[in-house]
């Protein structure tokens, strides 16, 4: 049996001990301590781990640690959305995103050309910038092959962005596969749509893509999930791998609660009556906001998985 | 100015009068009857209406009213999820989803093949039906064309269905196209990828589907939105409206919150900032369960349409 | 088994037959269906019953639906807070509460003497009414008697109030007691400890007032509890019920979730273990806003009591 | 201008770097960080310290970090929940609270007399151990005194307890007053009347309390709030607050939104409308679950507060 234990602050406290505490505190406290222990179970078990998150995450400064997080080994399967792509393809060339107040003025804002996510800003240049680029990469690739999967253009994206907190940059680099189910669901899309106008003969291909997901581990590996936020990226992800046995082990971080019967709140409960989680896995759900809660889970597993010499 | 006014029941009090009650009571209830007013004025505009929707409102017994809301010409372009047009279908041969709870014991749901969504289930044998019926219906249009933008697709499927109350059989009796960027996310992207196996040379087309909901208005139309939870189905609906100049009108019904800087939980305060709500647009964020605040805020709009003759 | 519905609007829906249909329909759509029958289950197995709600409430137009509730023999015990009890009073001498937005200027409100409370406003003047008509009020129960239970003094301002969408003169009407633990927090805490200070000898007996609610039932009694929100209003009433037996019948309506372990977010299911809901009783969690869930699931009630002639 | 910043790991990382990175994350990291700094400027300008929290939080392992932060001088005044100060004793005298799940099979608890409360456990004994000591100390201080304000009731406790990681000893020790305007609700309630029932001249003044959380600062002090939670402690104490002229400095930790009018997701604009917290304040709103937000926030200003030598 597990107490609950008073919590008390030592003087230069580490992360790694602070989530060690977090496990008799009480609430989601307890719940992200197990998560930090599963994700840990993850890496030394050699599972193949799937990491899903959306578009917000990667408009955050979420972007550098994911990227830190893939190089470090600790994803072998990434599911995100059109709009990560293109946050991180612009962040790769130095734009800037402002921090701002979920209470800002929109009408202003829209004025100067600034688009809000949340408390943060996304500037019109910036997606200008993305545009000329995207061109221009397009017809490059275009000269290479005409039909492309999802995660096999985003490699050769990924080769070409030379900056070590990009995703893309350090997927390609690693070989972690990146799946994008909704590619044409953002900006991206309409540079691709534009792109096909002049070469008919363009195609993206999803279905195939589909393929590539599926194979990418079989039912004899062990499998780990963790999902960040719901959309899309969750389900892909938790569905590939229902498509490939199960999970063994799996952590959902969202916001949303189970309530409306919605995939961003489906528990990984919930998940087990799919089979998508094993029965006998080892599964957290975290309500909390990922930016404060994926990056705490995550470092205590890093702290302890470098403490053991699996990770450098 | 507004005040708050005293509730009080009247015996056989109907819907409509109930909410237009709602709107002196407070908090949501306000909210609530303001989106109610602004569908309204969709409708008596001449706005183009686009309707997103996610696929556990269509495992909910709101895919009959969906099918009934396009079938009154409440909607003009329909975005979803490919979780909505398995369930439509499945729904059409007759299958049924159980009632269970929140609390239901999904390992033994998983041992009786039943995958739970929130307080609903869905049966493997739906599944297989699906499979088995999909496949014969890619076989037919394979015949026909081998290459489907999504839309088309659903089209060509809808008009197979024969069921007042499928989405797909209304909407395509009515011509209103259904988008899915997102198709592969699910069962059917494991079909497609299985057809395609058979037949190398069967493309589904996304890209194209991005032409097809960029022009399915133009920049004359005034235009509205009705949002019904977040997913990429909300954010489709939203940029391929900005696309198109912006929302006049718009209604968000969602339960999430703005916190976390999720798509789902993004007011139309947040769209304006992008131009994908016009700064004079009429707009109202409705927080709360879709499976009780659409239907009573759509039918307090049906039953005013229908006294004035817009809709019979 | 019970299988979900899909749901079709008809003229002229009367929320009656609404709230059935809603039973088909999924996800809180259920829960407050089932919510509906079981008031009605309350009313019709002659359970007394405690309704609870917080002063938000008050401050919105539930205010009058609440009058009408006790006048309708709904409610047996009353447990609320101390600014319901304010706002009962101010709206009784005909003070106006703005209705504004979610998003309004509080700084502006802030110089204007307009205190916010949601997408509704309170003015300083209606505290300024309320603070001279209280001071009297007690100088004229102080010659009465100088030792008050809380509840006591409630039914005595009741019987004064003379508007029929009063909560605290339907409530001194049908003698249903009002308890209100934490009667200090707020305006009247200040006026009362003014009284104090000019009669040293005027108690507020909170002790006592423990007496009152602990005894308003009898463990004989069946049991029902209405709790609205969350707060020490919810706590107190179930705590009273948990002394007196626990409850047969019981409805939370919060949009407080389980996550943090609060008191608001806690379920009918947590209730069980601490024997404040006994272990085979009818319940129901609704997670929704309260201005919305708490008159359709009541209506319904209504509708059907007033049907079988068990209310009038 | 303030720009999202690429978040990385670096090993051994501490709480205190942590927190100073997740100000360019987004989200709620970046009003978690605010807060941090805010809680630093609080003490560094010498104000009075408001701290509010509810009594699920006292169940939680926060109880040990409460006493700290209060023996650390970062709290002047507490207002807390009546659940807080039985929780607080009984851990005490050394009972202990088991960790469960929110999943927990409730009817089983109860046959083995466990209440939960979320993830967390107290069992019957606790409370027969709370009864026995509760009723000696009561007849003990009834001795010295009959008619009791409760904050003076708090500290005689207090001073029985000699538990370091107590709320009520620390307090007592540091002259720290502890109100609780809604005492009688909870088990203290229970027994306080049955002491009650037997010296009918025993008062507790909740009356006289009032006047004391009035006079606890003055006007010419400068003030400020950390509200964990909402409840009758978050309104009481902001209520006192803006009797005594608003605060200067506000931080609000919660898991409620705005959406329902509530207290406990009331914003620190919304109390602005008030006057409860001054319009030029410092003052921040973090949405998330305060076991681990709060210790988070809070170590990071103690971590710079001791570095400068202003706590040690």
């Amino acid at each position: 049996m597990k107490y609950v234990k008073d919590f008390n602050w030592k003087k230069g406290m580490s992360v790694k001990s602070f989530v060690e505490e977090l496990g008799g505190i009480g609430f989601q406290a307890i719940e992200l301590k197990a998560a930090s222990e599963i994700i840990e179970k993850m890496k030394t078990s050699g599972s193949k781990i799937y990491l899903s998150f959306t578009s917000n995450m990667v408009t955050s400064g979420l972007r550098g640690f994911f990227a830190q997080v893939i190089n470090l080994g600790m994803a072998d399967i990434i599911v995100t959305t059109a709009g990560a792509i293109e946050e991180d393809i612009m962040k790769s060339f130095g734009e800037k995103f402002d921090i701002v107040s979920f209470n800002a003025d929109d009408i202003a804002l829209h004025q100067r050309g600034e688009n809000r996510v949340g408390n943060l800003v996304i500037r019109n240049e910036s997606y200008m910038k993305f545009e000329d680029w995207m061109t221009e990469v397009l017809e490059k690739l275009y000269t290479k092959q005409k039909h492309w999967p999802v995660s096999e253009l985003m490699k050769e994206i990924g080769l070409l962005l030379k900056d070590e907190n990009s995703i893309l940059f350090q997927a390609a680099k690693k070989d972690v596969p990146i799946f994008c189910p909704g590619i044409t669901d953002g900006a991206v899309g309409f540079h691709l749509f534009m792109f096909q106008q002049k070469h008919p003969d363009f195609i993206v291909d999803v279905v195939k893509d589909f393929k590539n997901i599926m194979f990418a581990t079989s039912h004899d590996d062990t499998k780990g999930f963790i999902a960040l936020g719901g959309s899309i990226s969750k389900h892909h992800a938790v569905f590939a791998g229902l498509l490939s046995g199960g999970f063994e082990y799996a952590v959902y971080m969202t916001t949303a609660h189970r309530s409306s019967g919605s995939m961003s709140g489906a528990s990984t409960n919930e998940a087990k009556s799919w089979g998508k989680i094993k029965d006998d896995s080892d599964a957290a759900t975290i309500i909390g906001d990922v930016s404060i809660t994926f990056p705490l889970a995550m470092i205590s597993a890093l702290e302890n998985l470098a403490e053991k010499g699996i990770i450098k």
